[in-house]
């Protein structure tokens, strides 16, 4: 699949069509269709303790108010200048200081909040408030009023992954400051657990958007289910014990843009080769090992983020229990009738 | 809509095609399509002392191995004979003494029991075990291998709801015995729960059957969550606060031809008047009151039982806050088109 | 699975608890939880000269105004008296002389029509009018006005095919009459086909009810498409070509309650032995051979109707190119997890 | 929103965390999360007269075997360089002449055909040819082969509508050449239709892919339909007739990725102004009028094909019957939870 010979002929041809917005398809056409998945987006692993490190720098250089959300972006190094960490998904780190507010506004954009380190921040989505631990996957729906503070007396850092690319690329982004810092609650705290996450929902009720409403999946429980299941070791030769998050109320992925993975690989475990068409962003809970992503090997251990691109051949070594959560664009590209995945 | 007059020619007429099976429409059509519901279903409450009574008394008479399930049936008074509470769906209280085992069998029926006393018996559904405690939702789904055992050391009493009557209409019905009483363990106690009930799946789960993959929603849970919702004090008109049970990998009805339900109502709380066509059938969890059906006042304790039948009003009193279970055939009426509810 | 005995003193216990309005499941439970099914349906065939001749003399007996519909009940003969042919469907045979009206009604039961003679009378369906041909398959949707007429100078004969056992075991039903005999109408003839059958759908529409909006399929339609598909020589060991009609705004069956067919055998064909728990009822729109049912032969000509019951093994030989339409229970079935087939 | 000054002291930070690919969010984040959509692309119309010359002359220049496809690309005048029309989709003008073949291949890539003009060319997919008419639309679903060619005597031009940018974006692509120029042939002619097409689907047949298996729908049939529902002169102030292909086995759009529509307006028709974020493609099919896209004008006649950009309020005037086909990512935006509109 190599493009036609650009003759001195075709070529005149191509100047002279080009005022008027053509383009001969011939001369693109193995870029634009290729054999396999090839984008830019490489493998790269961030060291937390030297991320964390200029994030309590920016801590000290703009405040969370002024920055709106003080965050530092990971780019992808195959990806600079362009706020993604895949060719689809964008990934930050976030700081909010002891006292401070990340004030209210909405966007279409999906955020899911994953919990670094820290404990007792809060979020706010919806009229309701969630107290947030290290470990919990917290979501802020599309076209959602949310805010965060910090009421403890300790930093509070996460990662918060968003479809930014995605919204850009369909070129539909809207977005919108509230007056004031904080919204006004008006649900009290786990009220959205109770009526959507306890295998119960509200007798009338009607799925509306297709986020989940259940907008905190605590740490505690989702560790618990895993150390559950491992009693009876079935490990997947690929993933380990590997589960997805889903919507209560569909069992969908719990957002419709990204799906969420959490995954337990015991100590001493090697996995199989895997690739998969979703790029996916790893952030390591608990444990350490290293993961060779095609010819590139990243040593991890607690709280270090990696990526590993699309079609890129993956596996693990766990040299201690570990713990790993992931997200990807998965739930799009079945919709889409794109994904693929190969084993071994 | 009156049929049309039987004159004596049309008598011979009807007397002349009848070996041949065939019947006029316009003498039965009024009886046929009627203007509202119309079964012989009645109101009715059983005491559940009374019954408790007998079923000990049975436990005397039969044993569960004989019986293959010792259960007395709650017949609906207008429809005896029929081994129905309502036109569709089937109830009865099981008794299962200590030490004893109610064998392990299958069948298309799908069957729901619901634990009014007693605690530590089990039932094993899929390889899995679960201990049941009073106030828990356990199922049995269609096809499934289920057994009963009680090791402790009270006897344990739940009432069984299941389709029989509807399996039977759709003449669908398949069973088996299994070769032991009780069918051998392949799961850790909990796994379900763990692997389907915490707002996670495994990655490449996909569904098979429509019922819940969770067999057993236990009342510690789903007391919690009532207690948190009641906080914000949203209580319907009708129902004060009225939940359904999910098949979480779906967000359906958590079994396809059963739909199961629990509500609280406050100290105090009058509800207003509601009906709908699907005849439902309450089991009291807690509290004490009354509820009127039509014209009929039924008082009622911990324990008892009463059927609402299709279409009837009904409203309740709640004297003490009160707990209800109740259970119909709402999701197929909802696939087929015709569920009808009316407020007020 | 036998019951076990009634010793005397438990036929007393019986006796005593029977006014409490309970029984003893292990008394019944053999006959409510069956091995296989085993309704009280019955294979059998209905020879159209027979019925069409009683069918012109009711209409000497009564008009269809009087009648409200002049139909003749085709009695399963194992279950006379019950308005059935299977066990939770309903077949009749219809006839509206010239200038006569059936007049509008509508109600919650769902029935077709399966065009038997006759051409050029007309169903109208919310605000529609349809003529209908021999062959046409049309649709009168739960609560939907409808009515029907005959400007033709011929008499017109159909089958009706309703789910009224179906809407009366879950106590569901609902009638009225329209003031008028004829519907108004609202939309020239051919606007639902236009506007939902021709693989476009209005832009911004959403689907209300669960049935087809399509509401006649002709037969000339579905004969091109089975003789289309014959050149592909695909024959079924079972079935032969066999096709179910759809919703073509969802891809289910055109009505939620009831599944239609239309199959072709070509002459010479024999079919496999083939079962399932859908009781089925056979039109003979083309051609002429037999079917055996469990020990039961019927020999059928055109508009010969048979019926199939629940489980019971059938096979099929076409002594001349033949065409069957048929209908059953297998949307319900299928939705409740109860539906099972065995082939050869 | 505006972004946070840029301090000698913030610069240096921001140099100082580059080299470990680390950017602030607060510089970008009011170009990430943009008030409104605002990509680059801009309204635009291409004369066909034009276009068409040119394509004639790169018939001259390039065989349609050694371009692999001959197409000239739309390229939208803001995204040059990128083989876009819109953000997401891709447009070219497709040149096959007497005698030439378009050899087999297949891609992730879903790909509409709309015949612009000629007649008696043909399509392969999935073992069955399809000819094809002005007017026609004409699906090669993702990875399944596909090649075309003409027997006729007169060159054959149609558009092609891709999701090139979209499987670029999630990094999908994979692409393959069959060793023969041409497919072998499996099934009849018009089986497909027969099959799919006709309100019937085969008895046992469940939905592979998300494409409709249907893959002409021929522009006759269309156009019947959309001369019959003018009868009943329903027009909508924005729209005025607009109907979406659907896939008939689910109701869903024709493709996963691509929404396609055609569009009656009449003579003298002026719609109200409409916006939505879904950027869309219109290919005038018959009649001549003008469009308004924000603040430009565009005047068409037949075969001319226009751009609308997301969020560009839009509205048509026809100066004689016209009727628009038009596509755009709108199935993928609403399955993301993202689409809007805006009516007035």
């Amino acid at each position: 699949m190599s493009n036609p010979a650009d003759t001195p002929e075709r070529r005149s041809f191509y100047n002279k069509i080009d005022p008027d917005h053509l383009t001969p398809l011939w001369s693109v056409l193995s870029d634009l269709v290729t054999k396999e998945p090839g984008s830019g987006c490489v493998p790269y692993l961030w060291h937390y303790p030297i991320v964390r490190e200029y994030l309590l720098e920016a801590g000290e250089l703009i405040s969370a108010k002024e920055a709106e959300r003080r965050v530092l972006i990971l780019e992808n190094p195959g990806l600079r200048g362009q706020s993604r960490i895949t060719s689809s998904l964008y990934a930050g780190l976030q700081l909010v200081k002891p006292g401070e507010v990340a004030p209210a506004h909405r966007h279409t954009q999906s955020a899911l909040r994953f919990v670094i380190e820290g404990s007792g921040a809060h979020t706010a989505v919806g009229g309701e408030k969630t107290r947030m631990e290290a470990g919990d996957f917290v979501i802020t729906p599309s076209w959602e009023w949310h805010d965060h503070g910090n009421e403890s007396d300790q930093p509070m850092i996460w990662l918060d992954g968003l479809d930014i690319p995605m919204v850009q690329f369909f070129d539909a982004s809207f977005a919108e400051m509230l007056e004031q810092d904080e919204q006004p609650l008006t649900r009290p705290e786990g009220d959205s657990m109770a009526r959507y996450g306890e295998g119960l929902l509200p007798v009338d009720y009607t799925q509306g958007t297709p986020t989940s409403p259940v907008f905190n999946y605590p740490y505690e429980r989702t560790r618990e289910a895993l150390e559950a299941l491992r009693q009876q070791q079935q490990w997947d030769i690929c993933h380990g014990l590997k589960m997805r998050y889903i919507n209560p109320v569909s069992g969908d992925y719990a957002m419709p843009t990204i799906g969420t993975f959490m995954q337990l690989l015991p100590v001493g475990f090697t996995t199989e080769s895997y690739r998969s068409t979703d790029a996916t962003v790893f952030v390591i809970v608990e444990g350490q090992g290293k993961s060779v992503i095609g010819d590139t090997e990243c040593e991890w251990k607690p709280h270090d983020i990696f990526v590993v691109p699309s079609w890129f051949p993956v596996s693990h070594i766990a040299l201690s229990d570990a713990v790993l959560f992931s997200y990807s664009d998965r739930p799009v590209q079945k919709k889409l009738g794109l994904w693929r995945e190969s084993r071994g």
